[in-house]
């Protein structure tokens, strides 16, 4: 299920937890215990959790070879030209959940992408058995602060960050199918009036990328949060969202009836967040499946170690 | 300024971080690295941080003395009678606010409180320097998680838990002045329309404690948030919320002109947290101070170590 490789022969992450890890200065492994109030109704660390730490992981993977200028993950040089790291692509794939006391692991490390971006890629692995929990893969790009416009890396940013690139495949095999844009008459849920709280505004009082997952969530059918846990997540980042958006959550289901979702088997879902005035903020896909499916699977398995 | 004192002699806790901490078996210290998404707009850890912190370190001093039962702080006699605890009013001054990479160190202790309940405090350190950064004082009783009525304690539970208590004075000095009713006439500013995010549930599927404080910031006036901090906070809680509540949060400014709060000293509010049928959630007062009044004091302040 997992074809993911690294090329160099000096960095092998055994995405099966059998062997050993070896880093080689280009991958960066932050720890994180699984705290009470990182928990949901589940017992087990929700997506937003697992997002955060992403997020952590890569800002202190940035700091700690130099490249966090003024701001959250800017280089010298980025700081200089006013140009900050914007994401415009994510993909996670979560095969289990851990639950609060757990620790984990998170490992992470940027590749070039295409020419005008960056590949930023994590790998979460259980802390106690080296299991593959979950794999992210995110496209970034440069963006001007002050007119909001996206740059082109220049020359002296990219002298910055390129010796810092792994040549690795993506550990997520990139979803190519586009994302469409949902409207009133395709989205079988939409959800208005859904504004930023205070503490959802970084300090460049713009929403936090995670904080979307949210909003995304509350349109999302409730028998699909109580029955499915969430496998897969692709978001497309299209346009901030400030401390005064007001904006709308819609959501098209497909994969099983509306009306018995919390018997169905594996669910995908279609997401816009948009502002109430139109614009779009975020396209995104879902996939579910059903809880406990992984469980039932164990229980007809015989362990290997009894064979 | 502190004047809190513990009775005991062999549990010292130096409020000014000079002297050495020695900890009795009766107090449980947990360490906190302030992650990047636990800051806000400010740079400095937000107030539902340094909540999460202490609800996590009191969770885990139950966990750690074998008073964790099938929930979440619950004793194995309260299990089998069906008691969890529920917490009735919650005091929290904070000095300083911790910034993304600082080190905290919360210790939380518990002691009877009159003849139903429990105190439980924290005081919050710096980990560098010990230096006092906040401290928290709360009540709890039990109650019946089936018939969702106020118990006593059992003389069972009492068994359980009494050798636990540290007999010490609250290291926050109770504020008795009564928490008005706000209304409709009474309130500067009336927000509706607030209902829980699915991740706002904990695992009874009841909003969690924390997650309060966000509703309450929700109707304090903007100005107030960006330009002061929140100093002090004491929050009564009266009735639950589920995952279907409507909201409304209720706040009246006083000590400041409802027009100039900018430019406002201190600011004291009254906040009500309210179904929209009516029934009462939490009632509230926060204290607020001018944002950067400490940095002004330091900057005419000659260090010590140059005198």
């Amino acid at each position: 299920m997992l074809d993911w490789k690294p090329r160099r022969p000096d960095m092998l992450i055994d995405p099966f937890g059998l062997g050993k890890i070896v880093l080689d200065g280009l991958v960066f492994r932050q720890n994180f215990s699984i705290r009470s109030y990182e928990i949901g109704a589940d017992r087990t660390a929700s997506i937003e959790t697992l997002m955060n730490h992403l997020q952590e992981t890569a800002l202190n993977h940035a700091k700690s070879v130099g490249l966090l200028g003024d701001g959250f993950g800017s280089s010298p040089e980025m700081s200089k030209r006013n140009l900050i790291w914007v994401v415009t692509r994510m993909q996670v794939l979560v095969d289990r959940y851990p639950m609060w006391g757990d620790d984990v692991q998170v490992y992470t490390w940027v590749s070039a992408s295409a020419k005008i971006g960056m590949r930023r890629d994590w790998l979460v692995c259980d802390g106690k058995t080296g299991e593959t929990l979950a794999r992210a893969s995110s496209v970034w790009v440069l963006m001007n602060k002050l007119t909001r416009r996206l740059s082109k890396i220049p020359e002296e940013v990219r002298g910055e960050i390129e010796p810092r690139f792994l040549n690795s495949d993506p550990v997520v095999d990139e979803d190519n199918r586009k994302l469409p844009k949902l409207d009133d008459n395709t989205a079988d849920i939409v959800r208005g009036g859904l504004t930023p709280r205070w503490s959802d505004l970084d300090i460049n009082q713009h929403v936090n990328n995670v904080k979307y997952i949210g909003w995304i969530l509350e349109s999302t059918p409730p028998p699909i949060l109580e029955s499915h846990e969430l496998s897969s997540l692709t978001l497309e980042y299209r346009r901030e969202c400030g401390r005064d958006s007001v904006l709308q959550s819609l959501t098209a289901v497909s994969g099983a009836s509306i009306g018995n979702l919390g018997n169905a088997g594996d669910i995908e879902c279609e997401h816009l967040l948009r502002l109430e005035k139109g614009a779009e903020i975020v396209r995104g896909r879902t996939e579910w499946r059903p809880k406990h499916a992984k469980d039932f699977g164990i229980v007809g398995h015989v362990p290997a170690e009894n064979d």
